[in-house]
């Protein structure tokens, strides 16, 4: 049976799914798309299979049919998929290792979703979000990381908070600054082995209180008539660099 | 005196540089906010000056004043900024130095903003943007590379006749690749003396037949779970790496 309605009680609870508040009451996200249906599939977070009447999928999952019109008035980009997935959101670890990455208001979802991306690649244990960051489930940013946000952990704290609690076990901080830091090229092996990078707000930086209890700040070095690197490159470059052995 | 209608001959000039067609057949194009039309006045590409009423800059060029509304019509953001300028396309050198990053039809206004304000942080002499790339006057691909844009060589040149040409001249011409190519936490001093890079669209990669032609290779090692990084983000660290000395 093909869902025709826009009033359909499943539609409506998937409309919902599109703001942040639903989902934290819910506990659930939607994700677009063959390739980020597949990457929840594989990270074990589907409860159910949306599809455009006709399609078919090889997903053993309670599957509902809808119309076009229907699939335009769910998606979330300009042009509707043929596949949505409704997920529980992952079951995020306590225990965040000792390769963090610290996100101070990351506004922007392309910005959040290549840091998580680069993250996975480059060896980060936990990405944690403090306070102002955009969402996690907003679908640019899922659209932005590629999958990748459902294999990582990510937890959202207090990071003042942290930052105690990660001295406290031995792990330094570093911060980014535009030139009176170590200089990224020259980072020594033994600076490797355990960190906390924090990085900023696009506009503003990373807060002074959070930058003052920073043990080391890094500089990568650029062209005296660049002010700075986009905050994701910024951070993939310091992640590449700090997983260089 | 400000400019109230919408009719207005030079506000239909503005709304006609919105689109890249007219862009290309005046050789003008529009900036908007304080920070875009400042880095553009340092590079001299000013024109005019358009104004919301009651706001004052210092710049000395022909401005005109508009109403809000006006200003919506000609704002490519969702809040109108309270400045734009309409400035003349700069002047490209045809000799391109020996650091290149030539781009292989990238269509995402923010990837290509991001790698124009990496390749000036990070020495690039030159950006060649092959078909397929979106317009460097776009809005957003200004907006991505803060201004970076204007004080940057950026041409337009078919890749393959200009590969042939960089060939003869001795540069080397590296591509990216997943696996097999030279692992660039060990690229060699000598191999960062000349080069240029070539980074493709953000779905299929490179061009097969402009790949065929790369000398080198470069994997840039990531966890086996990534299919990639983000191609600004590859590209940057790439041009950091290459920046080494």
């Amino acid at each position: 049976m093909t869902i025709t309605s826009l009033e359909n009680d499943k539609v409506k609870k998937c409309v919902r799914l599109k703001t942040k508040k639903y989902r934290d009451l819910e506990g659930l996200f939607l994700v677009e798309g063959f390739h980020l249906v597949e990457e929840a599939y594989k990270a074990n977070l589907i409860d159910e299979i949306i599809l455009i009447e006709g399609e078919t999928c090889s997903y053993h999952f309670a599957t509902f049919y809808v119309t076009k019109d229907v699939m335009k008035k769910l998606t979330m980009m300009e042009t509707p998929s043929a596949i949505m997935a409704i997920c529980h959101k992952r079951k995020m670890s306590p225990d965040l290792g000792n390769h963090l990455l610290l996100l101070d208001e990351i506004q922007d979802p392309g910005n959040l979703g290549t840091m998580i991306r680069s993250s996975k690649a480059f060896g980060i244990d936990s990405l944690v979000l403090g306070e102002g960051c955009v969402d996690l489930y907003n679908p640019k940013v899922l659209r932005s990381t590629q999958g990748m946000a459902f294999h990582m952990n990510i937890i959202t704290r207090d990071l003042k908070e942290l930052i105690k609690e990660l001295k406290q076990k031995g792990i330094p901080i570093y911060g980014t600054h535009v030139d009176k830091g170590v200089n990224a090229y020259q980072l020594k092996k033994e600076e490797k082995e355990n960190y906390a990078l924090i990085m900023g707000n696009e506009g503003n930086g990373v807060h002074e209180e959070l930058l003052a209890l920073c043990d080391q700040y890094i500089t990568i070095p650029i062209h005296q008539e660049v002010e700075s690197l986009n905050v994701s490159v910024a951070a993939s470059i310091l992640l590449y660099e700090l997983n260089r052995r």
